[in-house]
C-alpha cells in the first residue's frame, strides 16, 4: 500500500510500504478514507532537519477498521470512526480528566513508524481509547466536516474553552488559516458576542465571516493592537484565541487581550519563548492552551455537525487522492488551498 | 513630616517633607499607624537607577482618615482603614469585575508624589474605592495580621485563585517570602489536600509548616523539578503558586505544573520572556497572574482574621519605627527579616 512521507523542506514523496499489521493487542489496523493535510504539517515542509528515512505524515482520518487485537472492546471491524490526532488509552488519569493530549501511555499520529494517516492504511495505537465510532455510511455528504473533528475543530474549540469564550464577551481569533476558522464557529457556538477574525487572506475572511465573525482587522504587530482596542471599547477581548504559533502572533494575541482576560493557545509555538512582563502580566491576563484533547470533544461537537448546526468541513476547499498529495502541500504553502482533503 | 526616598540601590532616606494635602476631592489624608517594607521594594533596593530625586517608597498601611474630600462619601474622618497596594476608582467596569488593579482610573502608591506610604502620612487618591474600614481600634493585637491585607495576603490568594487550588489538589508554593507563605496559607484556606513549600530558610519554612505546608523542597533547577515529580506521583502539582518573579522561579513554576495545570505567579516579573513552548505548551499549562486586586479580595479574608483562623502577621517578624527603616531594607535583604513592621 501508499503512504506519504517528507525527506526535506518542500520534499514530499508518495510510496509504497508494507501493510500496517496488528503489534499489540490493543491495536487495530485502520483503512483511511479520508485524511487531511494539516497547517501544522506546513512547519516542517517550511524547515525541517532533512532526513535519509523520511518523516512519515498525517493525523487526521475517517476510516473503516480492518482488523482488531485480542483486547480491543469497544471498536470492531467494519466501524467507520474518526481518529483523532493524538492517541490515547482512555483509561488513565488524563484520559478520565478528558486530557488525552496528556496520556500517559499517549502519543501523536506524526512521525509514527512504519507510517501515518496520509495513506492507505495505518496502525492505531490503544484502538478503544482512540477511536469514535460515526453513526453514518462512509460516503456521507457531512465527510469533511466529520473529518475536522479529528483535529482542527477540536483544536478550534480548545483554544476557545481556555480562552474562556461565552456569552456577553468579545473573542478575537488570530490566525485566518482552518484552526482559525474553526474558532470563529467555536466561540461563536460558546455564545461570544463579539467574534474579532485577524487575518489577511479575503477567501478566508469571506469564510469567517459565514461562519459568524463580526468584524475583520487585517493590520499587524502594534496596529492590529490599535485596530483591535478601537473595536472594542479601547480595552481588547476577553478571550482571544491564538491559532498561528509564531511569535509575532502571540505578541499580538497577549496585546489585545483585555485585563483580566484569557488566551487560549493552539498554534504550534514556533518558538521558545513568549512575554512574560508587559502586557501579560501587569493586565493579569491568563495565557492556557496547547494540543487540544480533540478525543474528548468529539461528543460535544459531534451532534451540531449531524444536525447542521455547524458546517466546519467547509475550511477543507481542495480534494485530492494520494497521487495529489505532494501537490496539495504546495497549495497549502502558497496559500492557494486552506486545507486539502485526502482520498486515499 | 517625615516619609521614605530610595536614591539608589542600598540607599534609604527617611526625610522632612511637607505634611499631604487634599488635591482631588475623591481624596483623603491617611495618618499611616503601620506600614511595612515589601519585597518587592528589594528589586529596587539591589538594581534601581539612581535617582536624583529619590523614589517615594511604601505601598502597604493601615491608618487613621484625617481629612477627606468634598466628594468622599463611604470613608469618613477617624476611620481606621486598611490601604491596597494599588489605588482604584471602586466604580469602573475592572473594579466591578473585581479586578481594582486594571482600573481605568488606578494606579500605585509606589512612587507617587509627594509621597508613597513609608511615611507619617500620605494622599489617598480615590479614597471611597481604596479604602477598606476595619472594625478594630488602632492598636488591635490583629494589627500584624490586618496589615498583611494591603498587599501579601491578598496577593498569596490572588496566586492560589489563578492556580485554581482547591479540595483533592496538590498545590506548590514556589519562594519562602511574606508572600509565598501567604501562598500557603491562601492554598489551605482554599482546600488544597497537599502544600508543597519551595524554600531554603530554615525560619521561613517552619512557619510554612505551621501555615500548613505538607512538604518542603529545598533543590533548586530541574533538581526542585524532579524532587516535585517525586512527591506527587510523577505528575506535578495541579496548582502552582509563583511568588518570586525571576527567571529560574518562572521556569521552575511552569516545570512543577501537572498537565492540564495552572500557574498564578504573583512575583513581579524581572525577565521579560517566559517559556513558551516546552513543557508549557505541551503539557496545557495554563500562566496567569499579576498585580492581586488586594481590595477585592478584603471582604473575603477579613472574616478569616478577625476569627483567629489564619495569622499572616507572623510573617512581619520585626518591627521598627522611621528611623529603622533603612535598616529593615538592609535586614530584609539579608534575609534576616522575613518582612519589617513600620510603626511610623
Amino acid at each position: 500500500m501508499r503512504a506519504t512521507f517528507m525527506y526535506k523542506p518542500g520534499d514530499v514523496r508518495v510510496e509504497d510500504v508494507p501493510d500496517p499489521r496488528l503489534i499489540e493487542p490493543t491495536d487495530a489496523i485502520l483503512r483511511v478514507t479520508r485524511a487531511c493535510i494539516c497547517g501544522s504539517d506546513l512547519w516542517p515542509y517550511a524547515s525541517m532537519e532533512p532526513s535519509e528515512t523520511g518523516r512519515s505524515m498525517g493525523h487526521e482520518a475517517i476510516g473503516i477498521v480492518d482488523d482488531v487485537g485480542a483486547e480491543v472492546r469497544t471498536v470492531k471491524r467494519g466501524d467507520l470512526v474518526v481518529m483523532p490526532f493524538a492517541f490515547s488509552d482512555g483509561t488513565c488519569a488524563f484520559c478520565h480528566e478528558g486530557l488525552h493530549t496528556a496520556c500517559v501511555h499517549g502519543g501523536f499520529f506524526d512521525g509514527l513508524e512504519p507510517n501515518a494517516a496520509q495513506a492507505e492504511a495505518l496502525r492505531i495505537p490503544y484502538a478503544d481509547g482512540t477511536l469514535f465510532a460515526l453513526p453514518v455510511g462512509e460516503d456521507d455528504a457531512l465527510m469533511p466536516s466529520l473529518l475536522t473533528l479529528s483535529d482542527v475543530l477540536g483544536t478550534g474549540h480548545h483554544a476557545a474553552v481556555v480562552a474562556e469564550a461565552g456569552p456577553g464577551k468579545i473573542a478575537a481569533v488570530v490566525g485566518d488559516g482552518a484552526v482559525g476558522l474553526c474558532g470563529v464557529i467555536a466561540a461563536k457556538r460558546l455564545g461570544a458576542e463579539q467574534i474579532i477574525l485577524l487575518g489577511r487572506h479575503p477567501d478566508r475572511i469571506a469564510l469567517a465571516r459565514e461562519f459568524g465573525a463580526t468584524d475583520v482587522v487585517s493590520e499587524r504587530g502594534e496596529e492590529a493592537v490599535e485596530r483591535v482596542r478601537e473595536l472594542t471599547g479601547g480595552f481588547g477581548a476577553h478571550s482571544v484565541l491564538e491559532c498561528v504559533g509564531h511569535g509575532q502572533a502571540m505578541e499580538t494575541a497577549i496585546g489585545i487581550a483585555r485585563p483580566g482576560g484569557a488566551v487560549g493557545r493552539v498554534g504550534v509555538p514556533q518558538e521558545e519563548t513568549m512575554p512574560a512582563s508587559e502586557p501579560a502580566f501587569y493586565a493579569n491576563v491568563r495565557v492556557g492552551g496547547g494540543p487540544a484533547p480533540a478525543r474528548a470533544y468529539i461528543e460535544e461537537l459531534l451532534p451540531d455537525i449531524l444536525e447542521g448546526r455547524i458546517e466546519p468541513g467547509k475550511v477543507l476547499d481542495r480534494a485530492v487522492d494520494l497521487d495529489g498529495v505532494p501537490d496539495g502541500y504546495r497549495a497549502m504553502a502558497d496559500r492557494e488551498s486552506i486545507k486539502v482533503m485526502i482520498k486515499p
